[in-house]
Parts: structure tokens; sequence; C-alpha cells
């Protein structure tokens, strides 16, 4: 049989290496199960799929099974992605022996039900962001984790921009104490692909299946990541929300039809924060920026430095150091591709910059260690409830005229 | 006597020139007397001589006098920025036959007086922002004014960055409609000067004198160029203020003398608001951001494009337009050095850029062009009250746990 | 048997797929074989394990073998990046049946005699850039691609860069006229990994493994480049080469020894060039420019408008469009990740950048197009062999006082 | 007398001041003549106009006269730009008593005999670069200064750009030893005026009034500075000019009409060099590169570091210091605007940035201490003659087929 789950007809490539020869110096295989196989499905088979082949890794991975309702799109799925298996049911899923981590792309109204039968099924798992669409559902999901994690398992939610090199050499830069006391947190994700009004009403704009709007969407990316660059947690909120535009063509519909249904979400969420230190921090999430594609942008000022990322240029990092004599400082562009940077080691040599796609590979790993070593993982289901009350905090907010809002502990 | 108020002890100079031969194709003169020579005033005074050398300007400013408290500095002051005469008693150069405009750039806390008392004597004012230390003193002054304007006075706040050729083209593009709806607009007026806790004391940090912080200094300056751009005046803010630092050294004081006194304003200032087309905004404004010197930024974001302005880059406007096919689109930085563009048909060539003090330059431009037409000016005293209305609707929602405070019309 | 090759121990993952499930809807296995296994042969499996998991292609790439000169670490090699051979021999890797395309990342010395065989042997070739050490060398390999032609083989060069989407992009719109007759292309390939004078002697450094220095290595790419991107030949060239740096440790000697090595190669190479079009180019190619990680850099200017990239930042491409009003004309970048750019209906959503990495998946894709299609392929060997002519004229004129020296057609 | 050749009609303003009474603090007169009031004129007068306003200096700037052919049109110019006195006779300008510095704002080809007239007549001169036309008279002008000197004068070569401020800090810090051994220096100054193929032929496109094209004009500015920053004489260049579009409208001619003339200089210059130290350097000069409008950058390449300049964005400096570990490393901003930066103790607060005309008000500082002192001046007569050498060196090798041309010492 051929490399890389492709069947090879006519015996090619059965030659010099046969399973006996090497697998004394391989790591033991991880099973891994994916639940929905669209962007996101895609993206963490792409960091299953490489993760493997780029680090020295504990556990190896092996995708087992994809699983989607409709049977022939999710096998022709599994070929494409490169899963041994195909289901249809994700209790099945859940229940393969050949499954030992179950990974969660679906859309946030499923979460809660499938996270908490893996985890009672003794999985470990990967939830994509955000962890729910709601705070009990996250603390349900939390509870499970929690229980499970006594058994030796983990639970991780999948918030990957904290494994972009640069986001990861920034936490570490503050963890050090190269910013000194924070003043300001200043951070924004801004895309544009509801900008035109007639763009369709997908399930991302319907509050039954995506929970929120940008504020879940983008929103929730930011407060995680603010509070990962900090090493800090949001004490309390001020926001404001609003939908642009109300009504949208149904998607699906007939082109040009007259169709069209309520968007029941918000469009942009605009929040200003307090964290524990007496810094002070603002957020915006929107999809109404135009030209604006994935630019998520965090700045982080404080007495020593400040350090700032934008998305839409990953692999750089903008630091200035405050304890330089003011004749020669400024904000100096890293560019995070040095063998000593987070996840460097094992990539190309120096300027040779890595893709969106890397962080599913650096979760992937992260993830694989975790559950070799029996510690963390970063971050858990305990972190991702804390960003959904951060997330309910704002809708108190602006429902009740952008009143100070506490964070619950 | 010899140029610009300058002694001409070997009476040279005199032979070529006589008044007699050249005054038949010069504008007729407009005295100017400024209140005030410190930073501010070194600008105006910039903008004074200069403006009448570069611009066809229907009144040639002459710089007849300047006043401040000390005698001796005064003298000094007024030989080195080219005032022909000095004056300790803003009464008395008021008063001056040879002074038509009072130019006032002293602190906020007397503005009113200085701007009313001026206007009741006839004359037109230009006046530094923040137009006033609090609303009433500001409805005073804007009631000055309109009964002024009906005697042909003109009074002109000092929102000079307005004046950037970039963010004067911008506005002309918004008023063209090349970003169509608004959605959002995005400022922050960034400075670092009060990082270190052992920053003197000086009267911007103390309620008394300067009204507020970072709010009125940065803030002012933001709010308006917010208004200004969008053509819209903001409808209601939700805000956060903060003293990180609340004792300081007194300014004057023996070096590293115990003697320390109580910062009475704001490091700090962030807010949320509303526009009336329904658009939402944020701003900050803070001396706390390590690193960033000036950066006064500011980005709208709208249906049929996007234009962003960073005053570190002055010479420079972003512009997104989104009707243009994807497939070419994208930010392009508009080198605004074409004569094309405000202001610049009298200055250098394409990509010669012109700095901060040039700003000072077109509003004594602009002053003279009210002044001579009758018309404007803009912003007026008016346009100052209002921003002052914001600037209170701040701290009153920062007083009230940031509940979403309307601004009066 | 598991997933992806990798063995299955415990029988896992057996259950729901099995070939003839799933082979009817696959596209037919073209089987690779890979001398080489460093850092090029390691982007390279990465190209190859990818491109079918993302892109539709006619044949699907089986990474058959990989070929190195040590048992034991070439099979770590291919368990690493996933290979299901190994082999020691390049010939009898050549030889195997389930090879069709032999994929060759070795130095420069080996390319003619890898290829020619291979050739011959009927197979499919992608060669790494610099085709050859020499003309000759690359006179041979061209003769020998052209008669494979003939008989329905592919042989293509591997100058990764073009496969940029951005570089992409540039090419396409110059192709659509968008930047008229052309005036100037500037180029710059800058790297400082050399700046340090203790820096190993590597093969790099040696004439006769690498053939030249930053002038092969760097040089090659951006000759390629300019070509491709303006779809002209180098008419001439003027050049002049230095080697800063003559002496260097010898590489694997005991850690501060005293042996050292001559560098035979040059450290820089610059040289000014004409195009048919009368055109003038710049070029330059240095490991001597202290910060710059991996700027390959490249301007063209034209009547109608201006292209500019940065490999640095390589999910970007300004563009000027001269034929715009002067008012708002400017470069704009371009985020190059849109659906409708080059290779991006297969990726991510906009704004979802890409890496290195993926020249080399799009290099696989294009490959297996050309070897479906019988078309192409693009750069092929005679492209690189003027390559290796330009590279000739350069040194060349080096030699002889920098004058100006043709290139042979 | 009016304030700076201003009438004051109605003796308004001659209450307060007296000269008697500011005499005493004043620094003594020093009177300027300046000869041609066009672009150069404009930018020179702004100079003379401010230095006095914002530096302590020794001497006074008095702008006693200028000088041009057309009485009534030098007549206007002299009210609008701040002259006293007009003049139509260069050689009337040199004889007045109240011209103390003769100030050469011609084209190339009048530079020689006013500037040797001048010294020749005790006066100190600053003139226009490129210093002549021809190096027959830069050595006749050279000889003339250096005779001159013996008697106390000052003759100084207007090369501008040693004046903005990051360019005279990336000076100090080449001095300073932060770049440590030089590699590399890579200089274009791009401009796009000469793209449209119907610009008219003004006299800066003709041989007899320019001395050459793009490279006289733009190629001067960069030679100069490429030797300013490195310290260093280039030692020999290898050459390539073209120009591009032969035949063009003459200037002044009908709209459409049919009368063309030839272009008899350069459209652009490339050539590469060789310092003393070993550094290669690259050169390009252009009025072809659609879209940049004053790109005068460089970019110098040290051992120990880096440090890069754009013109158009004049504010900032980029600097890399290879010292610092890699994992911290990157190119700095430093935004130029500290008082510890050269120039701009006396400018204003840091973020607030200068313009193009600053470097004429820092010349004109700069020749006023020289004058003052009896040292310097930088760039003296021999420093222009020197840079025409290279200009000649250039022309030389681009007409022999771009041979290798060593400049004379």
């Amino acid at each position: 049989m051929g490399p890389k789950g492709q069947p090879d007809p006519a015996g090619r490539g059965s030659a010099a290496a046969t399973p006996e020869q090497r697998t004394e110096h391989l790591a033991p295989p991880l099973g891994i199960g994916m639940v929905g196989y669209a962007f996101m499905g895609a993206a963490h088979s792409q960091g299953w799929r490489t993760a493997g082949r780029v680090f020295d890794l504990p556990r190896r991975p092996v995708l087992s099974a994809v699983c989607g309702r409709d049977p022939a799109a999710v096998r022709v799925a599994a070929d494409r992605l490169g899963w041994a298996a195909a289901e249809t049911d994700w209790r099945a899923l859940i229940a393969r022996d050949d499954v030992d981590v179950v990974d969660i792309c679906t859309p946030g109204d499923s979460h809660a039900e499938i996270a908490i039968a893996a985890l009672e099924a003794g999985k470990h798992v990967l939830c994509e962001k955000p962890l729910a669409n709601t705070v009990e559902e996250a603390e349900a999901m939390a509870a499970a984790a929690e229980a499970a994690r006594a058994r030796g398992q983990v639970a991780m939610v999948g918030f990957n921009y904290r494994r972009v090199p640069a986001t990861a050499l920034a936490r570490r830069m503050v963890a050090e104490g190269r910013i000194g006391t924070l003043r300001h947190v200043r951070v924004a994700y801004l895309q544009d692909w509801l900008v035109d009004p007639d763009a369709p009403l997908t399930w991302r704009l319907r509050k039954e299946s995506a929970g929120s709007g940008a504020l879940g969407d983008l929103g929730a990316h930011i407060i995680d990541l603010a509070q990962y660059l900090t090493g800090e947690r949001i004490s309390g909120v001020s926001a404001l929300t609003e939908t642009f535009v109300r009504e949208r063509p149904l998607a699906g519909g007939p082109s040009g039809g007259a169709a069209r249904g309520q968007v029941t979400v918000d469009d942009a969420a605009l929040f200003t924060a307090r964290l524990p230190s007496g810094a002070l921090a603002s957020f915006e999430a929107t999809r109404f920026a135009s030209g604006r594609k994935n630019a998520l942008r965090i700045e982080l000022n404080g007495e020593l430095g400040s350090l700032a990322f934008d998305l839409e240029r990953l692999n750089e990092l903008s630091f200035h150091d405050h304890t330089e004599p003011g004749v020669s400082a400024g904000f100096r562009r890293i560019l995070v591709t040095e063998p000593d940077h987070p996840y460097l080691d094992a990539w190309w040599p120096p300027g040779h910059g890595l893709g969106y796609e890397h962080t599913f590979v650096h979760q992937a790993r992260d993830l694989v260690h975790a559950i070799a070593s029996g510690t963390g993982p970063d971050p858990s289901f305990a972190d991702g409830l804390q960003v959904q009350r951060v997330l309910a905090a704002v809708e108190e907010s602006a429902a009740k005229n952008s009143v100070y809002t506490t964070v619950p502990a």
C-alpha cells in the first residue's frame, strides 16, 4: 500500500520500506477524529498532517477518521484531506478505538454536546472557539474537562492565534518583563466580508447557530489573545454593539430572489475594559472595515516598552524598548523567523516566513505535548469559559446603555 | 529700520526698495497681536511670518505685537520670533491700533476672558484649543463670537490638524462620497511623555490651569478631527478615564527634592461613540503609549472605501477604494504633495514633504481668507463649544460607570 | 495499515476505509522520487505532501522514495518527511517503477549527471536551481530535456519564487499591460548569514560544489524572476563581484580550532543590465546585508504603472497605477489572498496569508499539470540554461573590469 | 519702514519697539544676496528668513537683495519672498555693501562665473549643486574658494540633503562606529516627472544649460550623500546611462504644437562603484520611476549594523543593530524628532515632524556658523569638485561600454 493513506494500485512503492523496518524509531501513534470538514476542518487537517513531519513529537498524529452528515461529501473530504475513514455520526466517531483525540470543528451550537460526550468517553478534546454559544454550555464543558483532567485527559480550546510565532514571542517578552508595568492594550480585529449588503445570510449571521456575530467570531479571538499576552483577565467592560445591515438574502436562495432573512447577530462590537493591573484596554471586532481583510491588531504599552502585532503581517512583531536612549530608540520590526523564536527551530531558515495555517500545525504540536506530558493544556476549557464570560458581559453592557459591567471571576 | 523688526545699524538694505515703489502690488496689512509665546506661540509665529511669503493672500499679516507677563522675556521673544512690539498686559495688546487679530496661545483657563474682551473690542480672534476649560466658558465665548460675527468679526479655534494637507484631502474625499455610508471611525492620539513617573508636575497636569489632561489636550483634537472628517457630530459617548501616576515631582523644584504634588487631571481617556449616521466610533487619548511620540491616527471605514491617516507620517494618506475589483484593490499610500492637493499648489514639487509647523501657516492663510471674505471661519467658536460638550459628556460618562451619555445639541 | 503511510501497529484505523471503496474518485497516482533531503528536500516534501490535499490535480502525487548516501539517515528522513521508501543510490531511485518524477535537491555539481540519467530513463524531472554549475553542463541538460520532451517528458527548474501568488499576480498584470512600456527593473536579493567572519566554510562557499556564491544561489533567483516578470531576456550586463571574507573556519572542525579554508566563491555580486525593450535593470545579490534576512526585492517601473515586491512580506504586492489622476494615486498594497489571485482559490479566506513553503506546493501543482497536459513546463531547462548564460556573462564582465558583456541568445 | 521689507502705512507698529531698545541682545547682521528666485530661490529664502528665528546664531541673516533679469518680476519676487531690495545684474548684487554672502540659485552653467566673481569680491558664497557643469569649471571654482579661504571667506555647496536630521544622525552613527566595517551602500534617487513623453523640453533637459540630466540633478545628490554618510570617496565606477524619450515638445510652445526639440541629457543613470574600504555601492538616478515622487533612498550595511533612509519619509531613520541578540533584533524606525537629534533642539516636541524646506533652514544655520567660526564649511567647493569628478567618471564609463573607470583623487 502506498504512502499517506493513498491506495497504491499496481503494487508500486512496496519495495524498500515495511512497517517492521521502521516502527522502532517512530513515536507511538495518536489517533485523531475530526468533526466537521469545512474551512476549519481543512485547516485542522493541514495541522494534523504536518505537525509530525516537522516537529519531534512524543506521539505521532494519525488522521483516523473525519465526520460529517452527508455520506458522499464526507467520503470525498476524507480522501482530499487525508483522513483514513469517514463517519456520518459524531457519536460513532467518538466510539472508534482508533480515535484518541476528538477535534471539534463545527458551529458553536454543537460544541457542548460533542465535547462533553467525547470527554465522558475518555477522549482528549480539541474544540474550536468560541468554546460555546452560552456561558451555561461553557460551564458544563469546563466542568466536564475538569472531571476528565483527573483521568489524565486533555481539553483544549482552539485559540490558534496564540500559536503565531510572533504572538508567542510577544507573550514571552511580556513574561520576561520587557515592557514593564502595563498601561494600555489596544486590540482590533477588522474584516470586511459583510460590507456588501447583499452578502448572503449564512449560519454565522444567525444567533441560534453562531451565538453572536463579530463578537463571538472575532471578539473571542482578541479577548483570548489580549488575556494571553498580558497574563491578566479582564475585570469589566463597557460595550456598544450594532447590526448595520439587518436583512440579507437567504443563503442558497435563487440569485436575485426576493427571499431575505433577519440578521440576528451583531455586525460589530466595540468595548473598553479595565485589567486588574490598572491598565486600560480597548477592543473592536467588525466585519465592516472595508479593505481590512484579516487585520487582527494588538498593541501593548508598558512603562518599559511596547509591543505591536498585525495578523496581516504575521511574521513580524514590533517592539519598542523604552529603556534605550531616546536618540536611537524606535519601534523595531522583528522578523520572527529566527531559530530561537517560538516554533521556529523546526522550520525554515531566517526570513522564510510562515502563514496562517501554521498556527494549526503548532496547535497540533502543543496539544500532542500536553497529552504526552499530562500538563496543560493552554488554553484550557476553563480559559474558554472565562472568554465566554467576557463575551456575556459585553452583551450585557451593550444591552444596558454601555454601563460598566464586571466580569465574574 | 531693518527688515522684520530687526535694527539695521549700518543703514544697509535701504537702497533699492522704498515702500512707495512697492506698495501698489502689495495686499493691505492685517496686524496680528499674539498672547503667549511658548511652544504654541512659536508655532503661530512661524505661521504668521510665512503665510504671506507662500500664499497669495488678500491681506498681508504683519506681526505687530506679542504679549507676555515678563517684560525682559517677552522682549527677547519678540525679537526672536519676529514681532515688532512687546506688551506685558493683554488688555494693552487688544487696545493697540495696529492689532486687527488677537491670537490667543495661553493655557485654557485664560481663553474666555481674553477672547471675549478682544471680540468686544472689535478684533478678530484666533484661540488655541481646547476653546475653554468648561462648557460654561465656551458658551460665553460662542455667544460673544456670534454677536461679533454680526459686526463682521471672525473667531476661529485653533484645531490646526484640519490644516494638514492629508486630512484636508481626506475631508474632501469623504465629502465627494468616495467612502460612501460610514460604518466605523477609529481614532487615537498617542504620546508618551508622561511614561516616566518622575516627569514633573507642569501646568498641564493641574485641573485648575489645564481643565483636563490627555482628554482636553489630545482628545479635543481627535474629537474635532473626527467630526470634521465625517461631517457629523457625535451623538453620545461611553467613557473610561484614568490617572496612572497620581503624584509627581513639582516642576521647578530642587532636583531630587522630595516635594511632590497631586496630578489632578486624567492621564488617559478612552471612549466609544455613536454618530447620527449610525456609525460607531472609538477614541483614545493618552500620554502613556511608550514609543508613540505624536501618533494621531484616524481611520474611517465606509461602504465604498476607507481612509487612514497617521500624524507621524503626515505627508501620507491611505485610501482603499472598495469599488475596485478585489484582485487589484488595496490601501494605497497617497503622498499628499501634488499641486492639486489642498494647500500644495503654493509649496514645493511633488514628494517634497511638509512638516508640523505648516499646519499653522495654513491656519493663518485660512483665517486671513475668512476675514477678507467675511465667511466662515471653520472651525468656529460654535464648533469649539460643541467639542467642549463632547469633552464634558466624556467626563460625565466616566464619572457614571461609563454609562452612555448623550451630547447636547 | 494506518493512514498516511504510517504503520499502525495496533491494527487501528482499519475499519471504515479501504482502497477499493475510495479509488474511483481519486486521480491516478504520480510517483515521486527525491534525491537529497536537506533544507530543499524538506521543502519539496512539504510541497509534494500537500499539493494534492489542497488543489484538484489530474495526477495524485505519491511520495514513493527518497535518496541519500547515509542509509540510516535517509531512513529516518523518509519516515520524518513521509516518503514510503529510502534509497542510497540515485541510480536505483531512478530505476524504480514507482518513480515517475525525479526531484533533484542536491548541490549544483551533481545536477547534470542525475537529471540527464533520469531523462534518459524516461522520467520527468524537477531540478533545483541553479540548473548547473557551468554553462556546458546546463547545455547538456537542456539538450537532454529537449530530446525527452519529444517523448512526452517534462523537465522543470525549481525557480520557486515564480510561485509566490504575489509574483504570479505581478506577471499577470505585466502581461495584461498594466504597467505599459518598461523603463526600469530594480532587483536585489539580500541576506546576512555570512556577516560574521567566523561563520563556517560550508559547501556553499566552495566553487567546486556550489559553482559560485551569492551569484548562483541568490542571483540565479533574481535573474529568473526579473525575466519572468518582464517577459524579456537580459541582453547584456556590467558586473562587480567581491569576496569580503576570504578565509573561514572549516565546517565541522573543532570549535575554536585553527583550521581555516579559502572561500572560493563571491560573497556579493552587483550588475547593471539592459533589456531588449530598452529598459535598464540593476541587480544585487549578497549575504552581507546585516539585518536583511531574505529580502528578495523587485520593482518594475513602466510608463503606465509600477509594481514592487519584497519576499519578506510575501503576501503583498505594491502597485501604482500611473493612469489614475495624481490626486488620488499612490502605491497600493494588494494583500494577495483573494480567491481570484493566482493559486488562492484553493487556500484560505482573504487575509489569511501563506508562507515560504507554499511556493513548493504550487510548484508541485504546476508540475503535475504540466505532466498531465503535456505542455510547458515553465521554467524549462532551456530557461535554466539561459539564466546560466547570464550568470556566466556576469562572471566574465566582473573578470574584465566590468565591461558590458552580451549574453548569448 | 515696516518689518521684513513690508511697507507700514499709517505708521502702525511703531510704538513699543525701537531699534535702540533692542539692539544690544541681537547678534550682528549678515547680509545675504541671492541670485535666482525660482524653486531653489524660494527654498533658500525660506531658509534665510527662518534660521535666525529658530536657532541661536552668531550672525543674524538679513535678506538684503535678490537678483533676476526681469525687473518687474524680480521686484515682485523680492516682496513675496521677503528681500529688501531687487537687482537685475548679479555683478551689482555682488557689489552691494549690504551683501556679505552671495547665494547662487541659478542653473549650473552660470555657477562658475558668479561664484568666482563673488569670491574675488570678498564675499562668502553658497552655491547650489551640482557645483558646475564641467570638471574644469568646478576646478576653477575650487581654486577660487581655496584662495578665498586664506582670506577668511567661506564657500559652500548646497547639498542640502546632508541637513535632514535623519541623514545627519546617520552620519553621526556611522562615525561613532555603530555599523562597523562597511560592506554595501545602496542608493537610488527616483522621481517620475518625465514619464509622460509629452512633458516639455525645459532647460533641465538641455546639456548646454543643465550639464547632464538625472545624473547631475539627482545623481550629484546621492553621490555626495553616500560619500558624506560613509566618510569615504568613491574609487571608481561602472555606468550605464539612457535617454528614453529623445524628443519632446518645446517648453512654452503652443499647446498641441508640432514644435519639438532634442533631449540632450540622460533620463537615467545607473552605476556600480567601489569604495576604498572595499565596500561595494550601487547608484541609480532616474526621472522615470512611475509613482516615486522624491524617493532618495540610501542603505548602508556594515558588519555591526545597517542604516536606511528614504527622503519620502524624511523624519525617519531605520537602524538595525547587528550586535543585539537575533531574537529581538530588527530594523527599528527612529523618529528623528528628539531634542538630542541633529538640529532638533531648536524645533518642536518629539513626533512633530519637519519637512523638505527645513534642510535649507539648517543649511543657512550651518553656513552662518562656518562664517562666524572661520571653520569648514561642509561641503566645501573641493567636495563639490570631487562629486563633479565622479559625475565625469560616470559619463566616461557609460561612453566606454561601462568599463570600470577610476575617479581621479
